[in-house]
């Protein structure tokens, strides 16, 4: 039995409520289950500030990257020009997809501690004739906050299609899609929403969605075909993952429960906030200054002058109740706390006090 | 509260015991995680009767169709030429992938209630040059259940690569997979193994498998990368449905404790036996002749000389605790009757009840 909560940017730490959602064996094909999708979907449009005029929500099997692909590979069409802006793994990947599909692409890379800014996205959509833009709004990869507000209005300005991967911010951090100007955006069911791990969503403007009829290049990951399927009645394409469906239903609930994004925002970024003040008494240096910091999950550079074991402190800390997360950096040694799952305050004081414990008898 | 069990092909009745290990999140990257991931593949081959010398196990996020589509986008080249022996909608989606990814492909069709036989894919191979041929082995569309043994002598003879979709037999039917020279088997973890739904597998030949680098049409469903970390030491690329796979190491226990393979097929042919020869005394005719049927779900004709409304004995059947399935065949009214999943003989007598009180009080 494992007895740990996770400080991971998702799958992360559940409730037992949402967990045990998945105690049904539930059929697919009935009214019953379509009202549930139906449901999901129209509550993720609320929570995008999006009406179901303007907007679809679209359910996607798989973990986020699936989501991203089905996207990116069903959106772009033969002749269109698409620019990634990078800052992180997670921004990589985009452009890593879009090279799969041979899509012509601009990969934008910007040092990881500093984020694409409105003139990075003018330059390459005037100097290429950019058609479409993608952009990580989260990077997970160091817990950057991109400022896609302003990346929106140039995407706009320009008639440029924008995509935007919020799979770690989504519900923690508010994103009025509409007003940024996006057209799609995709999210997980494991991360700030607190479900399961097992598929992946996408908000999407639905004119530029139906233009992507027949545009795919993925029978699975056909995100108008499973949109056209799924906005009949709330049939999935293909088999769903009932059990993480249902748990997903409980998690908007007690999203709702909790004040919504505004107030799971705030818990999360006490978290961040005592996380990092206690961090920096032991030592610990965040890598991300704070004003771009994201209240989703942070990295911390390991401490100089000192023989530092991530893994030996890795498994003193989970031997004592919790599991973080390794670094993803190239080049530099860090590891990343996340904020988020059904974590409080009591937790990072726990957390914080068992590495100073670790730091205290280990490291000095 | 749902309170039926579910007769379908799957997401189907599992047991508590499978559904309680959900009841955990799990981290993904430690060694704790990846040894269950080891521990599920290598328990994969076993049921299909080879080493790990010559094949390997995959696991695939999504539903089943991302695991065929997984093989067939990663598996055929370029200059690849692919036959489909079709009798049923499940044949007919493998040959709609190869059109998405615009492989070369002959869609053979064969009347959905014969199958392919040898001399099938022995013309198909020699006119053609066939380089790849894919088949269903059981065709839930009806319940047919395929003669694949034959057709893989033809594909060794000719060395032409053969793919079996055995989705919905996998863990009930005996597959040798060696020795009925199968390269690719694909099945889901939500079928015979009676695991919930969430991710599918692929049993590999390696020698294959390795010629496939490079060769994926789709970074998610990219086979040679997948199997390439996994087979390291059991990480997934991306974040896997962890309450999922923690589910399907359980089912794989109480698969083990049936009696395996044989144990399960026992129980279903039994559950299957019974049901048709009540379904017959009531005048409900199966569309497959018993000879050729397989124990995993039967089709049923709508009787005839009655106006009957399928839907509505659906209904009156979930409300006493059992949800059937709904037929797939064009130009003919039939349903369907699931025999897998944790249901049993007491099961199928239950049901039988049920449908005779309504023919009873309904149809006559």
């Amino acid at each position: 039995m494992v007895n740990y909560k996770l400080l991971t940017p998702g799958p992360l730490t559940t409730t037992r409520t949402v967990k045990e959602e998945m105690l049904t064996d539930h059929c697919t094909w009935d009214e019953d289950y379509k009202k549930i999708t139906r449901s999901i979907c129209s509550q993720l449009l609320e929570l995008a500030h999006v009406s179901d005029d303007e907007y679809a929500a679209v359910l996607m099997q798989g973990s986020g990257t699936f989501g991203v692909e089905s996207v990116i590979s069903s959106v772009v069409p033969e002749d269109g020009h698409l620019a990634v802006l990078i800052n992180g793994a997670y921004g990589r990947r985009i452009a890593q997809i879009a090279k799969y599909h041979k899509i012509n692409t601009e990969a934008i890379e910007i040092p990881y501690d500093r984020y694409p800014t409105a003139e990075d996205a003018e330059k390459v959509i005037t100097e290429c004739g950019i058609t479409h833009l993608a952009i990580v709004h989260c990077e997970t990869t160091t817990g950057i906050l991109n400022d896609i507000k302003s990346i929106g209005e140039v995407c706009k300005k320009h008639n440029v299609t924008f995509i935007v991967d919020a799979m770690s911010s989504f519900g923690a951090v508010d994103i009025p899609a509409a007003e940024y100007g996006i057209d799609f955006m995709i999210s997980s069911a494991n991360k700030c929403i607190q479900g399961v791990p097992g598929f992946s969503f996408i908000i999407a403007r639905k004119s530029k969605l139906m233009e992507c009829k027949g545009r795919a290049r993925s029978l699975s990951l056909d995100l108008y075909d499973q949109w056209e399927t799924m906005s009949k009645d709330g049939k999935w394409r293909f088999t769903s993952p009932t059990h993480v469906v249902l748990a997903f239903l409980k998690a908007l609930d007690e999203l709702k429960a909790e004040g919504g994004i505004l107030g799971r925002n705030k818990r999360y970024t006490d978290n961040h906030d005592m996380l990092v003040e206690k961090m920096n008494e032991m030592g610990f240096k965040a890598y991300i200054r704070p004003e771009i910091q994201s209240p989703i999950i942070t990295t911390f550079e390991y401490p100089e002058h000192i023989k530092f074991d991530f893994d030996d402190m890795y498994t003193f800390i989970k031997e004592r109740g919790y599991a973080i997360y390794p670094g993803k950096l190239d080049g530099m040694n860090t590891f990343r706390i996340g904020n988020i799952g059904e974590i409080y305050l009591d937790d990072i004081e726990k957390l914080c006090g068992i590495i100073k414990e670790y730091v205290n008898t280990k490291l000095s």
